[in-house]
């Protein structure tokens, strides 16, 4: 089993689907154009789940201190 | 599809409007005029949504680690 | 549209008055005397609104992991 | 009896199952695949034990600065 | 106006009376006898006010990263 | 009498039982099987004590930024 | 009135009795072995208040980070 670093695993996610838990519960669903070794992400097509309500965004830029996890492919139901 | 560095995607925000969220919920929307590494931001034209109210300000400099998530473009409804 | 940077912008309103948001809501106006690199700040002239009482206060010291946003020129209303 | 450093542990772990309390009390169960410095870690098949619901993800990366503890081998009873 | 920066406010009031806020609203009154880079400071001859209730201390020191705000020659009213 | 530093100290309890606050209040008590300058910490047959009730863990890394204080050759009473 | 940093505070507290506020309200009273330049502290023949309960312990690791404030000499009454 090769080891997966944190950033090979959103270098390999970049311009594919990934789910954000944010700390204070938000979650974001989106295309990863790019990230920061700080966590910071870029998402575009983005679906916002917040207390329920889904929101559609174009591009967004996440804080990475704010971010909880993160997982590639992930769908918001 | 080429890659969107966090401070990349800022840099291209330069002097259009951008929507941004902090983290005890404020919403500000405004022309970003500059920023720095630490996410701190200059804003002008600016609408301050708080807890349902629209206020409007000249200029504000945002505290980068208060900021939850940037949205280019994006108007507050 | 020039570029402004937040130290730019502080250092541009050094000797006038600012309106700053703390995290715990407190609110002060007064005169910019100087700041330095981590967004501490020294104040002259300044009002304190704190659950809505007012204080005057001579010359105070703020410290900027604290501060949520600053606002040049603004005013306690 | 030989030290065991913490980098040293999460090394030992790879590729076996890990459980991990995060700070909002969410706990996961995966196979570790990876980690960095800042405790950032990358499971796959893992188990989401939120408020009693139980999830299934094939892969997250989880925020190090959340992660209150990680016990290798252990199983989310 | 000349600059007055944060540490040199500081500097200025060695030997002179300080109030300063805590991030827990706790207040202290005292004569500063020193300080650091990170606002750790040392004062004497001190009353602390908490919850209403006064107390005096001989010396104490304070975590810089706890303090809210400093104000020179300040008196607890 | 001798100083003893904070890592000084952690270095002799290395092999024995410590007791360990968390900044949650959950409390654990094992061998200490090492440490890192972060203070990530190692335990082996450990007892952790979460809301009263107590549970059996062979072996957790603890990580540094959520321990509030350790006690060496403490017992979970 | 000569200057007092806080390190230098500390040393010279070196084997004396110190009262400590964490940021949690626990109090702690005992003799000061050691400390780093993080506020780490070693303390032995211990008190600690916590919730008007008394405890006694022989010796301990405080976290920096946790710590409020310092007093020299001070008891818990």
């Amino acid at each position: 089993m090769t080891t997966i670093l944190p950033l090979g695993l959103l270098d390999k996610a970049i311009s594919s689907r990934v789910w954000i838990l944010m700390k204070d519960d938000r979650e974001f669903e989106g295309t990863l154009r790019g990230f920061d070794d700080f966590f910071n992400m870029v998402l575009e097509n983005v679906i916002e789940l917040d207390n329920g309500k889904k929101n559609k965004l174009e591009q967004i830029l996440l804080n990475g201190t704010q971010i909880c996890l993160i997982i590639p492919g992930g769908e918001i139901s």
